[in-house]
């Protein structure tokens, strides 16, 4: 019989030492020893809800926190790496990380939870540039702790009573920063900016034909939807999976700094009533993923009216920029909107995930998903049944994302999530500064970025005078990977690239950690050098 | 000026109080008082990443902890209540729940993550029976902490190289236990069951008609949908959102106990057919969210055989007695399903969110949902790109939920989540076997359940030996609500009720929490009488 130290399952694998153990065949659709005394009613491991298990759990989850907490300091070390990276197949052998039929001991586990950190991104660390959601907040981190152990879900005021309470409040705060008369309207927090932009369409489809709710799409003529071709790729998944169909999503021209061109739009929106396809929705972008361009929204909003379209914000990235006295004029006309995405998990460095869709229109959402589950939504409730909002969802259960934004939101008031993030707009205009002039950068579009988005490349030495644009085009595209895959091997930064229409290969430099610095910025531009010079 | 004790934005906050405030106007859409002369450059809060701010980071959070500590003990403890339950407009009195432009204390964090919880429904309290997902699995916990801690997406191996790769485990090993061969296929974790079926409704539609992601459903036939009258709410609200629409999924007749009628299902099938419509999809429930019923998948999947449609199984609520030697064969069948939902967070207790749908088919979820967005997925990366799985999902980022799952499954083993399964529904046999002769009840369905849910009425002494069967059961439906406010007020348990058909409201007990005894069963029922006797 296998030796077996104290902890989880020790109990029952007490039994199973003694226990006579048989095959058991394909039963698990896997191999498996069989035993066959194992009486589930007996069954407990050590830690609770086990009779006397509580000093048993604190000391365990004491020990997962001061390894946590342990991390937690650790990544935001300079003198540590980003990433201890290794490839796939290496990382499989680095751990073992098979499932097994039996249980493990504590100890075991302890060493899982080192293994996973050890190999995990540091997302908080100052030098990790390589998403739009970076760093780690520590209050926010304090509420998804408190989150978890909360462990309930959103549909019911009955299961989730102050979640429901403070989603209701901050939803209607962000409704008055949009500048929605009194905070009205409605929303939700779903799981993620695509979604959120999912529900958008899905909207703006049933307010212009409800019957499609029950009829399909085939009882409605052919809806054509615009965004920008800078937009995100969830609008064509949102058309997609809605059953529109990504033809049915019309790129507008965007100019040299990304933005949509509105007469571009108002050009399309004529040329598809034409053919008798129906405008039914308008994806602006506050912020767009690569550029961080803020599509003009007071001119979309003229044309959306003047054609009676639904007016959608993508402001997942720059919605957050609402936040800012000296920013939020990028935003002007975003009140016109008939729905907003913004997601605080982004610049506003909330954890992930909390996204929010903000809508106009009060009611809609309910009419739009509701269902009427008897068994969720029992109409004989002994409160006031406007807090079940679990109805006007997509989901049944909704993870609870809102707390860890409402509590940043305490800690720091509006006016700190203001300062941090108007630091990173200086710190990604100090890079701007930085790299413009000097020898060896190129932008990738002229003009000071309106987000913290910094688009360059970096031509090393070798290229710099090469003649021949195209032998340069060619070799600068393989410029930027090589020196991402350097920087995950060093594991000292972390930034992004990515080819767009003709361009090749970029650097995409976002900044939304307020732990980053001046210094860092130095440091991302000094490491480009040094792993780039030699291509 | 305000006094300012120490704590998040302490600093800010000493340079609030020396500058010149002045009115904003609607600048934030809401009354505010401007700070002139704020320099976000200078702004640091006292914890990370503040300078030497990781003594007072520590301290704080593990502040944190110590509260969070005492209320897991606290929610197992039977002495405690399952809620201090407030009606709403009370609950928004009770504190100060509004978000501020000032920055707060650490102090008033704690506070608030004190009043949050001390209003929160314990989850974990044993006898709590109101959802399919109860209980807090410590293990669960500890890994939620640290997944909130990594603070990271999984849409590429670069920035989660550790959960994609538990994910991939996990999948491959929950397949192998369905029965697929060599656990071949493909899946993904999901925001919930409800997104878990609709993507395997977007699946089967573009299985049968591809061109549907371009052209939309204008380019397809009248497509329908087949699932039994007791399946979750959530099919036809994908049906609503993907434009199908709700009228186009056939609700089949289910037979006393809730099981689906197959002859029922051919018989719909033939005659949509003849109406020209096409059949694309069938939607079996393995566990009812009222009843518990296991539709008969083997019967089932002999029809989508023969017609050719794509057989999806909900096992949202049941998929978890896959793990059960002893309970498995009530999905006999799964094996032949095109596609699974399997929620872990529901009978295996891991917390919320954790849904996973399972594949048949390798390849198809990237065909069907992939945009190529190249900031993300770029195609010179310098790993296996196998490993970047964001474009098979419809979310752009996506929540790790994998690594709670797997943590459990190594702690417990298979046969850990098989006895802990097996024991909550030996505690519902229990439960069963005695209201079933039980003066006062009478059971929703004849038999035993086959899931953990236990559906039946208590019939208060003076409504037993009513004549007028009318008015008896306008009688009986009032029972079950004024029981269950009346366990919220004194907060001793909670159980779910709902009406079904022309069945009046009944309890739905159901028992997914393996901390609970026979001995929570017999408060269960001696609580029912005692509050609803004088009914």
């Amino acid at each position: 019989a296998q030796k077996l130290s104290g902890g989880i399952g020790s109990k029952l694998c007490g039994m199973l030492v003694h226990s006579k153990q048989v095959e058991c065949g394909r039963e698990w659709g896997c191999r498996l020893r069989k035993s066959q005394n194992v009486s589930a009613a007996d069954f407990f491991p050590d830690l609770l809800p086990a009779m006397d298990g509580d000093i048993k759990t604190m000391t365990f989850l004491q020990e997962v926190v001061d390894i946590l907490l342990a991390y937690v300091v650790e990544s935001f070390d300079r003198e540590t790496k980003v990433i201890d990276f290794h490839y796939p197949n290496e990382l499989l052998q680095l751990n073992n990380w098979e499932l097994r039929d039996q249980p493990a001991t504590l100890d075991d586990i302890l060493i899982s939870c080192r293994a996973t950190l050890k190999y995990a991104i540091k997302t908080a660390h100052p030098r990790y540039f390589n998403q739009l959601s970076t760093g780690l907040d520590m209050v926010g981190l304090a509420a998804d702790w408190l989150t978890s152990t909360a462990n309930t879900n959103m549909f019911t005021y009955e299961v989730a009573p102050v979640f429901v309470l403070l989603e209701y409040v901050t939803l209607k705060k962000m409704r008055e920063i949009i500048g929605w008369p009194d905070g009205r309207g409605d929303g939700i927090f779903s799981p993620g900016g695509s979604i959120s932009n999912m529900y958008a369409m899905l909207l703006a489809r049933f307010k212009m034909f409800p019957e499609v709710k029950e009829k399909g799409m085939s009882s409605v003529p052919r809806l054509v939807a615009f965004t920008s071709e800078h937009s995100h790729f969830s609008i064509k998944k949102g058309a997609a999976a809605l059953g529109i169909g990504t033809e049915s999503v019309i790129c507008i021209k965007a100019d040299e700094s990304g933005k949509m061109i509105p007469a571009d739009l108002e050009r399309r929106i004529l040329e598809a009533k034409q053919k008798g396809f129906v405008p039914f929705f308008v994806s602006a972008t506050a912020g767009t993923t690569v550029y961080g361009a803020f599509d003009p929204l007071v001119a979309i909003s003229d044309i959306c009216t003047k054609y009676k379209i639904w007016m959608h914000v993508d402001g997942a990235w720059g919605g957050s920029l609402l936040m800012s006295r000296r920013h939020r004029w990028k935003l002007d006309g975003v009140e016109r909107a008939n729905s907003v995405t913004w997601n605080p998990h982004k610049m506003m460095s909330v954890p992930l995930q909390c996204s929010a869709l903000l809508v106009r229109e009060e009611g809609l959402m309910q009419n739009c998903n509701q269902m009427h589950a008897c068994y969720l939504f029992q109409q004989d409730k002994h409160y006031d049944l406007s807090y079940d909002t679990g109805d006007k969802a997509l989901q049944c259960g909704r993870h609870v994302d809102i707390f860890k934004l409402w509590l940043m939101w305490r800690a720091k008031g509006t006016i700190g999530f203001e300062a941090q993030i108007d630091k990173c707009l200086e710190l990604s205009e100090y890079l701007y500064n930085k790299i413009k002039g000097r020898e060896g950068y190129e932008m990738v579009f002229d003009g000071k970025p309106q987000h913290t988005n910094v688009c360059f490349w970096y031509l090393p030495p070798g290229i710099r005078y090469m003649e021949d644009k195209e032998e340069r085009k060619k070799h600068l595209h393989k410029v930027a990977p090589v020196i991402k895959a350097r920087m995950m091997e060093y594991g000292t930064t972390m930034v992004s690239y990515q080819p767009q229409g003709d361009k090749v290969n970029f650097f995409r430099m976002v900044i939304s950690n307020p732990g980053a610095t001046y210094e860092d910025i130095d440091f991302l531009i000094e490491e480009i050098e040094r792993l780039g010079q030699d291509l």
